[in-house]
């Protein structure tokens, strides 16, 4: 992207479509999205801010003046225009909000009145409504002057004159209904709506689970407010998806791979300052029983491997329970099941793995008893993980911390300390 | 579900919608589902086995007669009628096979005929086709003579006489339109269409860029051959998403959380075989300071921190990496400025962390020296840690080995090798 490069870069950027550019953006580092967002074309602008993640999107609004964000976000859905008003800082904000029109102040009042994670705040308000009593003709003449519809219209929401949601029809049935059939005769009426408060992950899943493309939003007397269409559900399935694994790392999932490196260690040190501590734990654990690693050198170079496979059965259990909670096939009910399928699994890999490591640990050091003793460790290690693998992330739960965060820290914690107890503890007991 | 209950839960199956049976089916344990399954009224149980994932599927369609598995399958969509038969042993394939009508014969050869996880497997041929020279009107009029569309259809396909692809027009089109236009007129010719042979994480990429509905797929002729929608691309995406989070953790991601335990043992063992492995060879790395450690204990109890840490930092870069390289982000062309960010939060890191535990040990076990070894050691592993988080998944990509599933292994591996050697070298060297 240097010298005389740049109309090249220009022309390449006008023949791409707006979420291409947002896509080079995404894979850019941060002064090179500086030099993109310029040789973007204006018209494009608001296009491709809408196809941004915040992380991405808050330094270029940053840079650019409040008439400008107004403009840009006034052509924005609403609930990416919520988005875009919620990355601002407050200072900014109110001067983004003074320079736009009455109309679009309003609606940034009205997005921003839901909470974040909410159906409120995914929502849109480009509904087409149409009365019971009216007919198909009708309706088709009236779609007819619109001249086109918003975008993943699938259904027109049937409203009283109270805005009630009271039923919805499908375009398929307009097209395919006798025209001179009232709405109400033509219209669905076993519907699902979504509660403005219920959250964003909760949506997601009634999506999945029905196929919906588009779904009704109301308030709590049943009015209706918008709707919600599947591809902003999209990435709210993506999102909570990431958001485990991510989590599960250490990592902050809202961390930009092309973020500043000050920023990154910041929000990572967080993590590792966590694991030097439950390290040291373990270290003072080990310390316990100084002496006898002093008499025995050759426990301190096996003292590793219990701990290490303790760690690695109950991340897999713990992977599977966090994976099977996201999607509801977990739940109290049957945890007591889960509890004794995952007992069993650590007492089988203990058996194993036990016999396996005994044979090593005896042919190696030349020593049965040695063999032994690591071989009862990792049995017990191997148990422990698969119980703590179900139970933490099922307390965390009840705690109402999320276990994703939160369950591999203390999960490895757990069978560290179990495994350095019952390998050096047992070696203290039997060899010393 | 024991005495008595079957009829109370046979009535609230029937309450029930094939969805919400299939969430039951995948949170109960494999002898509930025999029960629950048997309990299902036969009309709904074709619906609620296209909700199954194979994994639950499977071993209820083995307990059913060919003749009932033919039958349900008949009524299933093209792709999950071809899931459906790809799940069967070959032997139960050719006997379902046997007792379908002839044109469901010719339609399972079809399906069957696209390989799994590509475009043509994902499709239906539920498409409804128009050509481009008849008018609006004769289009709507041919409409509400066929009563009802397809699910989630939001567009017709226009093709000539060879069933070459030309154009789409949108049902939004068809109600907006003067209805004397030709099809010609109304439809659109910008569009992008998906070859039968793309991989699916492919498609399920264009969904999300472009926010589609639909898609039309067609062969390397251009001839079309079916389409593609949302719902089936939403489980691709979630699929995908999990795939990588399952495969770090070493779990097949195919794994059912309920499944039986001595199916599950066995595909965790694999994985737990594998780091038993390096667990040993991190034991035998320390080994070779065997007499460092007789001399001084110390050593042993300490050993643990600094390859800790390294894996834990070497994780959330690995994690991050492969999210960029699933998510198209991260690309070679972007690579070294990405190496160079990740050396530079190691640095960082290991100036924090370094700093912090040498004050620790040197306070805990009143050894300046011993402090400056560990700090100087955890300095070293975190910088090679965010080297290899970059390097490793750039190497097994270009080797086209799934980084999701080697690359923890093998990073850990790097981390504990260099964490061990620079500590307890360092320490032979300078301490003893």
């Amino acid at each position: 992207l240097n010298s005389g490069m740049f109309v090249h870069v220009r022309n390449m950027l006008e023949s791409m479509a707006a979420s291409d550019i947002a896509l080079l953006l995404h894979s850019s580092p941060p002064k090179a999205r500086t030099v993109i967002w310029q040789l973007i074309d204006s018209n494009i602008q608001s296009e491709v801010i809408e196809e941004l993640s915040d992380e991405v999107r808050n330094p270029i609004l940053k840079n650019m003046s409040p008439e400008k964000v107004a403009e840009a976000a006034a052509n924005l859905d609403d609930d990416d225009f919520a988005d875009v008003l919620r990355g601002m800082p407050d200072a900014v904000f109110k001067k983004v909000l003074k320079s736009m029109d009455k109309q679009d102040q309003v609606r940034a009042k009205r997005v921003m009145s839901y909470e974040e994670e909410t159906a409120g705040a995914l929502m849109n308000t480009d509904t087409i409504t149409v009365r019971p009593n009216v007919s198909v003709d009708v309706i088709l003449r009236y779609l007819r002057l619109k001249e086109s519809l918003p975008e993943a219209t699938d259904y027109l929401y049937v409203v009283d004159k109270n805005d009630t949601f009271i039923g919805e029809v499908s375009l398929a049935a307009l097209l395919t209904s006798t025209t001179s059939k009232l709405i109400s005769e033509v219209m669905e009426t076993d519907f699902e709506v979504i509660p403005a408060t219920m959250h964003d992950s909760e949506v997601a899943s009634l999506f999945e689970r029905y196929n919906w493309i588009s779904a009704p939003v109301i308030d709590e007397n049943g009015i209706l407010l918008g709707r919600i269409t599947i591809d902003d559900v999209v990435d709210v399935i993506r999102e909570d998806a990431e958001h485990s694994m991510m989590s599960m790392a250490g990592l902050d999932d809202e961390e930009d791979t092309f973020a500043p490196a000050i920023k990154s260690t910041r929000k990572r040190s967080v993590w590792l300052g966590v694991n030097l501590f439950t390290a040291l734990l373990a270290a003072f654990v080990s310390s316990l029983f100084e002496s006898t690693l002093d008499q025995l050198a050759v426990l301190a170079i096996l003292n590793t491997i219990v701990p290490s496979m303790g760690g690695v059965a109950g991340s897999q259990t713990l992977t599977l329970v966090i994976r099977g909670m996201a999607v509801g096939h977990v739940t109290q009910a049957n945890s007591r099941w889960l509890l004794g399928k995952e007992l069993a699994i650590g007492f089988f890999n203990g058996l194993i793995w036990s016999v396996l490591i005994a044979g090593v640990v005896a042919i190696w050091k030349q020593d049965v008893m040695l063999g032994a003793v690591i071989a009862f460790a990792m049995m017990m290690n191997l148990i422990a993980a698969g119980v703590a693998g179900v139970l933490i992330p099922l307390m965390l739960k009840r705690m109402k911390i999320d276990p994703a965060l939160a369950g591999s820290v203390i999960l490895t914690t757990v069978t560290d300390i179990v495994g350095i107890f019952a390998f050096l503890g047992t070696a203290t007991w039997l060899l010393i």
